[in-house]
């Protein structure tokens, strides 16, 4: 083929999958509040999260954010905050990593605060997005019953978002949800010796 | 066993976890700019991307944004770009969604454009972290050939992060990466007829 029959084949086919982009795209009309969930054992649950966080900041709406294991999010989303003044709430319950604490009555009492703080701000009708971070963490140790956790997630108002993240989310609540994403490690650098660095890991 | 008990035993795990954890830790020494892939067909490649950008903004780092596929960086990141003036350098490639434009030797130019630019923040030593979004999507139709892309992206400071996303992600490129992440889509809302919504898409 010349190299114009190899462009002009390329180009008919752009012709196509355009035209049933724009099909596909006739179909999708409705709004609603999501129930997102961010799980797996790969990198990125919560910085995707923190990503929508951001994307919704920027178009001046309400997040509020709680955060059932301390760690996650640090230094560099705090600054991001203070650039939005007003536009977050961030909660974090717990004292840090789960296999920090040896203490399973006290993290019950904090997964419990946590799960109080994310039904008020789902009840709060100035918050569009709220980030249940690390809450499928705390539903594997069975800090909460997961009956009582999906049930209140699914009671919100129609255009309310809600993301879940951390590995290991239980089937009932995939189940309930709208978009659910694997986060899947392929390669990481932990194994060669590299160290959590700022900006990529805090 | 009584409530006592389960603490109990929790908390002995607890410990083993903890002095597994601060052993693994303590080999983690290294400091070194990563190769970062995040690839799949599900969402959250450029969000994730998004979220460490947002992160490094926060800690009044330099990032250098270059966008191959227009479309999935919107007017929600640009508002955050502006609370960090002078800290982003976003360049957009190419003038829609590859399956819109319908020229493929207009796409190669803006692609080899688009590269130049990589490169060029690549060898800013200003610049910590480089997002190259949807460059997969550019090496899957072969517009810029693998071999040169990969040796680009490993020829840069001993510092400097670069996130390349989008799915199907050469195995050249997963080879070279220090970290890779595919992002598994296990249920969508687009199925449902649910339409592309502001701080959920853009």
């Amino acid at each position: 083929m010349t190299e114009d029959e190899i462009n002009e084949r390329h180009n008919e086919k752009a012709r196509k999958r355009q035209a049933a982009r724009v099909k596909i795209m006739a179909d999708k009309t409705q709004e609603k509040g999501l129930l997102i969930v961010h799980t797996g054992k790969g990198k990125g649950k919560s910085t995707a999260a923190f990503g929508m966080v951001c994307r919704a900041l920027g178009h001046g709406m309400k997040v509020g954010i709680v955060q059932f294991i301390k760690g996650g999010w640090a230094t560099g989303e705090k600054a991001v905050y203070s650039a939005f003044p007003g536009q977050v709430e961030h909660k974090v319950m717990g004292e840090g990593f789960t296999w920090d604490t040896q203490d399973r009555a006290r993290d019950i009492a904090w997964a419990r605060a946590g799960w109080d703080e994310v039904k008020r701000m789902i009840a709060d009708p100035d918050i569009a997005i709220v980030v249940a971070d690390e809450l499928n963490i705390v539903l594997r140790y069975e800090y909460l019953p997961v009956d009582e956790v999906v049930a209140g997630l699914l009671d919100r108002g129609a255009m309310k978002h809600v993301v879940v993240t951390g590995r290991n989310a239980p089937e009932a609540l995939i189940e309930a949800a709208d978009l659910v994403t694997e986060m899947v490690q392929v390669k990481h650098p932990f194994r060669s010796g590299v160290k959590a660095q700022r900006g990529i890991e805090f």
